[in-house]
């Protein structure tokens, strides 16, 4: 018998029938011999439309009132699911993130999960019961106060529950059938990942994979918690994120698929970011540091920089980053109240970008990759802006127009589609 | 400086703009000088429409559960109302009902409190912000599950936070101007009535007015914590509901109004009976407790009971007594279940009823009341099906179809009406 810890998305549980639909699948686990415990998102759109409530009577809600209401999603939902578990038979028994045990800091809107104590949910286990937990929240260790763990959190509340209680595995339902090698909206081709490591798994969620959260993924790498991320409307396997060494759960479930190692794993993309250079930057000690300090204060996370070597002739140089589109102004705003200091000549801000990723860890043994990943961006026609790279993945920014023949040349040159999975809609996962 | 706490039903917080209304209130309140306690329901029907998400899942929702689901009402109209409140620059600081530490026992449903632990309200108090309760809403003592208090609980939460508080007064917000001597509606000269004691209060809402539950006027009068009905849509001064000796906020609220005691303090009508009569029973010792034995292991909770005199001749007797409609069918089918027992001839059902009561304190002292309400009844051609009395109530049952014009002669017959309040709609309050 295998503990299991089954998170579904909002868009499973979007309405009664996708309740009914989820609740026979986590009987079904049950009746399977399995112990299970579930979290839950709110339902499809509920949690923009209790925000947009709140727009309504304040432009600058409190943080903590904000959490309030929208933790009024989750109970909801797992409410719904407990008594549609109890017409099926067997006894659901919610619990919001308080009452689970999900512990945090005091960040309203985006807390740090500090500890869980899901001492309820182990008596709910003893007692036979399915616990059904709400994602997304936790009561803070000084406060008291209810907190939320910001958007996509839900897959980070299963995981930190699955490694509190010691479960074998979690799956992460979503509405798309796992992880795939590219954007099967842009390569057809495309197919899913049977099986994915930690940090492959993170690099692609970095570079713009939106199956699962950076966050969740960090958390199960921290504590060795095999994720199985599949679709809630089929019965097919999805992705395994794993160390390299297979569980037995995950063993039986990849029975027949190669386990060998691809060199490449996956091809992401991100069109979230805008790129900003600094034109003629005097070529001085402390001056990048300057630069990205006056950036780190405005709270802005930067990607990649690439600085060209300097010119001999002027003593200048050119300083590009790249960073999130939604702090573009933000950004150039810090920057320009420092044009005295600095002395740079211009700066320039270019939102029209995309960045495209190849990962995969087995390109630490394989030379080439590169040579091969830039040769099939040139026989596209594609220049390359930037070039950024990590010990298993490389990463460049093109035009925002050339961003889908990129994926798919770059797809095909690694021989990544066989054409046996069929693509399925690839969307965002809910919360 | 008062302490007060303030009570607002669902049809006050129904929208954003009535939250923001009620945000002012509360501030203005404040501003005068007082420390304020808030009390606020779900917002107008969302908890009917939680209700119906239930109904699509399952047939039986488990108490439990249900409660889980329907306090999310509270959770987003408290939190709402908390950010509105902080927009006009004060600190609204919003509490579940267990956080606000009302403990009640384990009736999923219908859970009474046990006690109130009120430590987090009073320290929101000391640093000067305003605390927003939820109504409706505790948490069980033994299990820690969330529980509900019933419809219409949200005042009982206002009365018992203001008793555990030592608050000064408790206003219980609504959508009519108070208590009237008669329902507007029916009798347009129906007048408000300044001020009514707890047990006028209660034999008023035992009898069908429906402005403040009975529950919450019992919890009231056993904590002496007076109560101000008052609607949130207007600033005029609503109905006192308080012991004999008023306090000193009361007497100043009430400045002008004539303390003396009115013999009659109102007319109440009830539709929600029916009446089942017993034909026939033997006229032996212990007939009548087996019958009411029976009602009473249905959870049926009887009215009136009439017993008529035995006719000499048969040895037999007739049992009438009311009941709510809604009970009708069980109680008909216990009462079948015992025919061979009992031996009673026949079983009348009659639900086209209707219970006219006169309330008054004053009536103690006063012979002859009984002889005005039966009078007018006479001069109006009502025919009376049933009376009862308490030592300040006269009730009768009549036919349905009478009550309106019943309920008009007593009111004109015992001079209620003075013409100098406006008739305003009069419906049931919020929860």
């Amino acid at each position: 018998m295998a503990l299991v810890v089954q998170k579904y998305g909002g868009s499973s549980v979007a309405d009664a029938d996708g309740i009914k639909r989820v609740a026979q699948r986590i009987v079904a686990t049950h009746k399977a011999g399995n112990a299970v415990v579930v979290v839950v998102s709110a339902m499809g759109d509920s949690t923009d439309e209790l925000r947009d409530l709140a727009d309504q009577v304040s432009p600058a809600p409190p943080g903590r009132e904000l959490d309030m209401l929208l933790t009024a999603g989750e109970r909801i939902s797992m409410a719904l699911l407990a008594m549609a578990i109890a017409n099926l038979g067997l006894e659901g028994r919610s619990f919001t993130g308080s009452q689970a045990g999900v512990i945090t800091d005091s960040m309203h809107g985006k807390a740090r999960i500090i500890d869980v104590t899901p001492g309820r949910i182990q008596t709910a286990l003893t007692d036979g019961a399915i616990p059904i937990v709400a994602g997304f929240q936790g009561v803070s260790q000084t406060t008291k106060d209810i907190t939320t763990l910001g958007r996509g959190a839900s897959d980070t509340t299963a995981v930190a529950l699955a490694a509190a209680l010691g479960a074998d595995y979690c799956e992460i339902y979503t509405d798309v059938d796992g992880v795939f090698t590219a954007d099967p909206r842009i390569v057809p081709a495309a197919k899913r990942i049977p099986r994915i490591s930690y940090e492959e798994m993170l690099e692609m969620a970095a570079c713009g994979t939106k199956v699962l959260m950076l966050r969740c993924v960090e958390y199960a790498r921290r504590y060795g918690m095999p994720i199985h991320v599949r679709s809630s409307f089929s019965n097919r396997d999805g992705t395994w994120v794993t160390d390299t060494t297979p569980p037995a759960g995950e063993a039986a479930a990849m029975e027949g698929e190669a386990m060998e190692q691809a060199i490449i794993s996956g091809v992401a993309q991100d069109r979230g970011e805008a790129k900003i250079t600094l034109v003629g930057v005097p070529d001085k000690v402390g001056e990048a540091a300057r630069i990205f300090r006056a950036i780190a204060a405005a709270a802005i996370n930067i990607d990649m920089i690439v600085q060209n070597v300097s010119a001999a002739a002027t003593g200048r140089t050119d300083i590009s980053f790249t960073l999130p589109r939604d702090d573009g102004h933000a950004g150039m705003a810090a920057l320009r109240a420092l044009q005295d200091e600095v002395g740079y000549e211009r700066l320039l801000y270019d939102d029209r970008i995309g960045k495209v990723s190849v990962v995969g860890a087995g390109m630490r043994s394989h030379p080439g990759v590169s040579a091969t990943f830039f040769g099939a961006l040139a026989e596209a026609g594609i220049n390359i802006e930037m070039i950024s790279t990590s010990e298993i993945r490389i990463s460049v920014v093109v035009d925002e127009n050339d961003v889908e023949m990129a994926v798919a040349a770059v797809h095909s040159a690694f021989d990544l589609g066989d054409g046996e999975e069929q693509a399925v809609v690839y969307g965002g996962s809910g919360r």
